[in-house]
């Protein structure tokens, strides 16, 4: 099969043999369409050293395994957990201590024809979620999981920073969920789109923040955390979505001096994001840039890690 | 009156003319004993440009001010608010916008004879709490907050990092209120005590850590909030007491991947550690390593610097 492989130094287009098998436990899913993620450019330049097919975004096709799974349309959990450690047997599989992530560590992900995923994180996508939509499950997962973690209160006021993929994701999901929700960004085009949905929106050079009570950090940069922290009001929320491998140089003692809390905030529950997409009440489709064929997979990427690009999938 | 003096470049011991007077809503207090902390060594490097008298723990006895209060012996929070601001409003006084803070921020401390509080500061001290103990609510309460942030659960496996005054402090109250705690520290003779009253206290060169479901940064350091980081579990909770002016050069993606919480905790409640000095619960005075009278107050201020000493105390 064909696949975008990453060898630690290079992305090259291969041919792979042999192609993934079904094996206990496992599907073989083809994959109909995956998304290129801000972590695959991190990955890039040797995020966990991961060498393999990357691609942890996709909605896929059940082609071999269990029979109640076969031709369904499906997409997956990228922690595939070993179920007997400490954490899985606490029910923090998504946490597992020996735990292999799709296209991220130890195993090979969606940017390729076909892909193994464990039977245990596929999850079947709604019959009116269109493939289009169904590519976006797992950030938008990431940005229930935010749901999951803090007890949001109707009307809170809420800051988004960053107003990258899933910088839109978040602001929609907390908007949903009844915050007044300010983005601060960057690009016109994209704060366009949240205020279209309701969001106020405001380019970051324009922007002079009253204190929030729950600032989410979205930008993927170093500089973002630095104001996160600047913004949130006395016993505020700080969430921190952006992975940034890079060290930061900040003090934290106004998080000590505000009594802010911070919430590191990673993967998230698949089934509230696909009953959200399932009822239409999120707009994920517009967050679409580009959809290339995996055959043009060198230039998508080199396409998708440019500043200010929306969404670009890959067709196998 | 005598006080120390910090002017920004030296500290002296002064005469102080006038002595502060009693005024509207203010009680004057004669100091009976002041603590030395590590946040006065902070100022004396020129944290948050104070100048005046510094010192914010204290027990004295009221000599001027509301009949209700003349002659008891109180113990003040150090917080003065405004009373009217977005904060003091939502009853966030400890946060109050315009706060002046007693020896730390626009207001004299009790590195002196005489000072004057705020009377809605002030907390009458149970007659069988003796000055001694007393003089430890202060940061008595700053521990007591991490209860006031946190769901602590029984049994809950609990790191406290750092040996210092406030590390005791908080290992303390952690025990008191079920935790199983252990704490790490540089110091052998400080580990013994922490094990006589039933805790697990190791030397940081010894130590093996398994992840904790909570850990207490409480070093001071730049160094302990790394290492902080990197024991706490997935889903845990970093409780940071230390305020570090200094920048931190450290990367926050395990906060994100491992979905820690990290809280914030400055100052606490003055009841609940009153209670707990009243009925004996906790054990403060062997903290205490030397009593200094105010008139070798640099002698005392210079000896409380020093890696390794216990509570300083100053008696004018």
């Amino acid at each position: 099969m064909q696949a975008l492989y990453w060898d630690g130094h290079q992305l090259q287009l291969r041919e792979i043999y042999p192609e993934p098998q079904v094996q206990d436990n496992r599907a073989l899913v083809r994959v109909r369409l995956a998304g290129i993620c801000s972590t695959d450019r991190q990955i890039l330049q040797g995020y966990l050293g991961f060498t393999g097919v990357p691609g942890h975004e996709f909605v896929g096709e059940v082609v071999a395994g269990p029979p109640a799974l076969l031709r369904k349309r499906v997409v997956g959990e990228i922690n595939f957990a070993c179920g007997t450690c400490d954490w899985c047997q606490q029910q923090l599989r998504r946490h597992c201590a020996n735990r292999q992530v799709m296209g991220i560590l130890n195993a090979d992900g969606s940017f390729a024809e076909y892909m193994s995923v464990p039977v245990d994180n596929l999850h079947e996508v709604p019959e009116n979620v269109s493939d289009n939509a169904a590519v976006f499950t797992e950030p938008l997962a990431a940005a229930f999981e935010i749901l999951e973690q803090i007890h949001l209160k109707p009307g809170a006021e809420t800051v988004v920073l960053g107003d990258g993929k899933l910088g839109l994701l978040c602001a929609q999901v907390l908007h949903f969920a009844g915050a007044r929700v300010t983005v601060v960004g960057k690009h016109e085009k994209k704060l366009a789109l949240l205020r279209q949905l309701g969001m106020r929106a405001v380019m970051h050079a324009d922007w002079h923040p009253p204190p929030a009570e729950i600032a989410v950090e979205a930008t993927g940069t170093t500089d973002g955390l630095a104001q996160a922290i600047s913004i949130v009001r006395p016993r505020g929320t700080l969430v921190l979505k952006s992975t940034v491998a890079q060290a930061h140089t900040l003090s934290l003692a106004p998080l000590v001096i505000n009594e802010v809390t911070v919430i590191g905030s990673r993967c998230g529950p698949f089934p509230p994001a696909l009953q959200a997409l399932a009822q239409g009440q999120l707009s994920v489709t517009p967050l679409i840039d580009t959809i290339y064929p995996l055959t043009e997979g060198l230039a998508a990427v080199e396409y998708a890690v440019q500043p200010g690009v929306l969404k670009v999938l890959l067709r196998p």
